[in-house]
């Protein structure tokens, strides 16, 4: 049995364009509706042939939904959950898929008031965005963390949850505030500290763009990927999870204050035993499936 | 005409095993001499044919060879020469390629006064070492920085940027100080920072080392990558280009302050032009083929 059978996706980006894709692929009996604010988004979701439907309203594509997908950024779920609140069934379950779940649980409650709410985040993605950039198995292996507030129905957990499963997710539940610490630390984080360090490289003056350019393949160039990510996705992410990016970039910054003392004062061991304890928690992510263990990535060279 | 027609490479693991390979598969006819100063790789060496031959000794790898490339650890580049200044030929050339050129120059100065020394880095690598982790190919399409001395004799120079171009790398001269200060920012910070998160994010005590390599695929396996790189390769490069490491420390926890505060104050705007500069740099690393343009490194999904 397939837990829904017409989903509507809000927001045709690269996760609402994934999931859409990914839900035709393997659940072709489920009819997808999409709609996105942006004119031009729609037009090409139609043009490539995205969903069953495209709609030039919000609330004309949730008129018969089971499930409602908001795939926004996270500052604007309040607003896009807003404009479907009049025509949202009273039986439909909303979803999302924002990066950060406290915040967005919130918004979405404060829209749309008693109503069933089973917030997710899919953790995976690239730094593409946009209704071309998505493809079908963008889920395939990775997790989907679902927090539902302390009142869900468990029902609508399992619904939400086999969605998921079905797309090729792993699927774990949490509390959103406990999400919320998780992911500063696994995404939030590192997409902070690679704009930095892009921001940097730009700056100098004894050095030049063309020259971080050129030599960019010694490690620099890894951290251009996550900082072409979409700049009002991670100005919302930022500020929708504040105090737990702020509480790890506290942390890191001791910790790098420490190593620079280290460098400092020649102090090699510690550098070393850094460096070594380091290893392990790649060699954990590659057996488990969370990282290709070809070297470079996999990158041809 | 190829530059030389008797090549001895000590230290044969990444980069040293790479440069045998490309060396053997583009130009078939010069001889490869090897040594490493560990009896295990010299016996791996042997086992998969690496060189035309493999020394028990530093002194004996170098008794013949018109170009002598050390490819050790940059701390150990001094012993290294040391070791080979009685039984090298007076024609000689010594290269080698450490991922830090003024400290290095110094050492090999020091070790072999009056010896014709042309230093080079190939800005190419990945995470793995030892001789089994090396390839062919992977100086392909990358530079190779020569950082010559300033009395070095041209055609020298010139030699040692003909086996560059050889096995497929672009070649640039610089100065050996000023190299230090570009890869600071291109390759030793980018690993300091990466080092550092990754430490970080195995000490907190309120997300587990299973959920932060559960949940990696959200932007910090890209780290953990880079931070399982080899660390007395790390350490010693750290050390020996202390100055400029400082100095590109400094500037990027400034930049993280700043970004921090705009976090605290909600400042959106800041954020996001940041965000959008950032984008650009990474365009053109992907349009100069400095980086893979598929999404994700073209990992598979
Ligand atoms: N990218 C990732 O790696 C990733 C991973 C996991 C989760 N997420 C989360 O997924 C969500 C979407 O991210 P994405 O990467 O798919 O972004 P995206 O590619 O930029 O797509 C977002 C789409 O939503 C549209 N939109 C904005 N406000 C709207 C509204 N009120 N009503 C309807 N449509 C609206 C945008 O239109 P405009 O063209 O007008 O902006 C855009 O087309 C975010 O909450 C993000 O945090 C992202
Ligand atoms: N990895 C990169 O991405 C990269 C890129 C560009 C340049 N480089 C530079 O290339 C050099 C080599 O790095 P790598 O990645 O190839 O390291 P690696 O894989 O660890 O290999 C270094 C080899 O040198 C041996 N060695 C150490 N001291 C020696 C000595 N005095 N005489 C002879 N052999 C000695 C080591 O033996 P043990 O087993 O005893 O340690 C090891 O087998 C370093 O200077 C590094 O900075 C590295």
């Amino acid at each position: 049995m397939l837990s829904f059978s017409r989903v509507t996706i809000i927001g045709l980006g690269l996760i609402g364009s994934s999931l859409a894709r990914a839900i035709r692929e393997t659940m072709p009996t489920v009819r997808v509706t999409g709609h996105d604010a942006d004119p031009q988004v729609r037009q090409i979701a139609r043009a490539i042939d995205l969903c069953d439907d495209v709609t030039d309203t919000a609330g004309a594509s949730v008129t018969d939904a089971d499930l409602v997908v908001l795939c926004v950024p996270v500052r604007a779920m309040g607003a896009a959950a807003a404009e479907i609140a009049e025509d949202l069934p009273a039986e439909a379950i909303i979803s999302d898929v924002g990066s950060c779940k406290a915040d967005v649980l919130a918004q979405l409650t404060a829209a749309l008031p008693g109503r069933a709410i089973i917030p997710a985040h899919p953790v995976a993605g690239t730094e593409n965005s946009g209704p071309e950039a998505g493809f079908a198995s963008l889920f395939r292996g990775r997790w989907c963390i679902i927090t539902p507030p302390a009142d869900a129905d468990p029902a609508a957990v399992a619904r939400v949850s086999e969605l998921w499963h079905r797309v090729g997710a792993d699927v774990e539940t949490m509390d959103p505030q406990h999400h919320d610490l998780v992911l500063a630390v696994t995404s939030h984080l590192p997409h902070l500290i690679a704009y930095t360090i892009v921001g940097t490289a730009s700056d100098l003056e004894d050095v030049t763009q063309s020259e971080v350019i050129k030599y960019s393949a010694g490690g620099f160039r890894d951290f251009t990927r996550i900082a072409a990510s979409d700049p009002t996705m991670w100005r919302d992410v930022f500020l929708a999870n504040k105090d737990a990016v702020l509480e790890m970039l506290q942390r890191f910054s001791e910790d790098l204050s420490a190593l620079q003392r280290a460098i400092r004062w020649n102090d090699g061991d510690a550098l070393f035993n850094l460096f070594t304890r380091t290893r392990a928690i790649r060699r954990s992510i590659i057996e488990q499936g969370q990282d290709d263990p070809k070297p470079d990535f996999g990158r041809s060279h």
